[in-house]
């Protein structure tokens, strides 16, 4: 009988350690493990500022790609990006002075937008589309379209509306947009593993 | 005696682990733990490079949004940025040409700067102005001040500093400014959360 | 006999905790750590959507100043950014029409590129260069040398090169250059600890 209580015994405490010194270093990982740093979740948070075509282009090329790659994609368009929005289709009344102003100088949706550089009167910007068809690469509208199919979140700047006097009846259909301010979108940016401002 | 410890060393042993199994998995983790990436910091690091009223506005709302949160923010002002933090008021001498001349070229500090476009010689800025007054958005003055009172920390490019001829005493008094080269900001930047480059 | 394995059995329950206590402890610290997301690699991604002077030098001085710190780098190169990489020395033939104006019309490598503001028909731009040298500042030529050495990853964005017709023989001669999608830098931008959009 003692041979046998000896035996498990021995069993029990075989190697170096004790019960005691296990809790101990489990209590220590417990710590640790709990001051990590978590990483960011598998998202891309994209601030469209910019409303020239090759920038909002490009804020449309890498948000695809990302969902492409599995990721989620936010994109927070505000100031110019604002009226890239816009639906050129869509009439609204009732704004005032200032908001009529802005209404008519700032371009009327995706289709009214230049390039930054080389427009030439608008010559660059043609050239630059007949050229992305010609490439076989999408246009506005078809990544439009594809952002929306893959579920790319868009978020549209209040303060930016109302500063630029736009009403939410003037803004595309897009399935997956909110009228939101600058902290919700820092909610999703923080905790984002890509942020950029373009 | 003896069922009595044998009683006892089967409460030990009960279960399917033994001790050294335990410590085994113990070790595992520990490595494990050791070996995990952390994450970064609760903090926004944003680069301002840029001039223009738009996205130096757009730089501080998103600095003082993020504080507002609980995150920290620290923005760098480099090249262009850079003379938006010079204090009209302050006067400097000792300048050699090329200082005189860009002291001369360049904007007089956050009053000075313009929008990036629809400036239209000004009149575009004053619009902008007066818009933001009617709509309640802060003022850059404003901007700055809350950004002081949130404890938004503020660097100058050294290396912008050099180029332009600027010397110290010619920007703004402002509670957590310091004068600091590329690396600093970069060590602040990798271990944050969000950057951005404005 | 059986005092000296009550002894041994003591030693092993001393404190108050029991090997089954342990182990789901240590189970429940597993499942932790399996679920912790995990933070990025230390590097820096930066896509180079600008062909300003400025805005390139600042890339630059971002990316070597990174690796200076024990970073890696990593710079993709797209749209206005691809005519940077250019060399002006190598000449190549057998473009169709578009191609040979895009090629006409975008700057030939980085020494034909101008400053963002106050270029002034070239002179704000001659000015900056000489003021660089008098102030110690690298020259663009020199930041690709020091680049190169540094171990800094240039990837040229294929789309923009189909778009503006660039072929591969007309790229400057690169340690660690290579040709890819926007996918390929989102694998390494996603897993970064800083993503920069300049």
């Amino acid at each position: 009988m003692a041979e046998a209580l000896e035996r498990r015994v021995e069993e029990t405490r075989r190697g170096t350690t004790t019960i005691d010194d296990l809790a101990r270093q489990v209590a220590d990982l417990k710590e640790k493990v709990e001051n990590i740093k978590p990483g960011a979740d598998d998202r891309i948070s994209i601030i469209v500022f910019s409303g020239d075509l090759d920038k909002v282009l490009a804020s449309f090329v890498i948000a695809t790609g990302a969902v492409a790659m599995g990721m989620e994609a936010v994109m927070f368009f505000t100031f110019w990006g604002t009226p890239v929005l816009r639906d050129s289709k869509k009439k609204v009344g009732g704004k005032d002075l200032m908001g009529k102003m802005f209404g008519f100088m700032l371009p009327k949706g995706r289709n009214a937008i230049k390039l930054s550089k080389m427009n030439m009167a608008g010559m660059g910007t043609s050239m630059m589309k007949s050229l992305m068809k010609k490439k076989n690469v999408a246009s506005l509208d078809e990544m439009l379209d594809m952002a929306a199919e893959l579920g790319v979140k868009i978020y549209i700047c209040e303060m930016s509306m109302s500063l630029m006097g736009f009403k939410k009846e003037e803004f595309i259909d897009y399935p997956n947009l909110s009228y939101v301010g600058v902290a919700t979108f820092l909610e999703q940016a923080k905790n984002s593993k890509v942020q950029l401002f373009i």
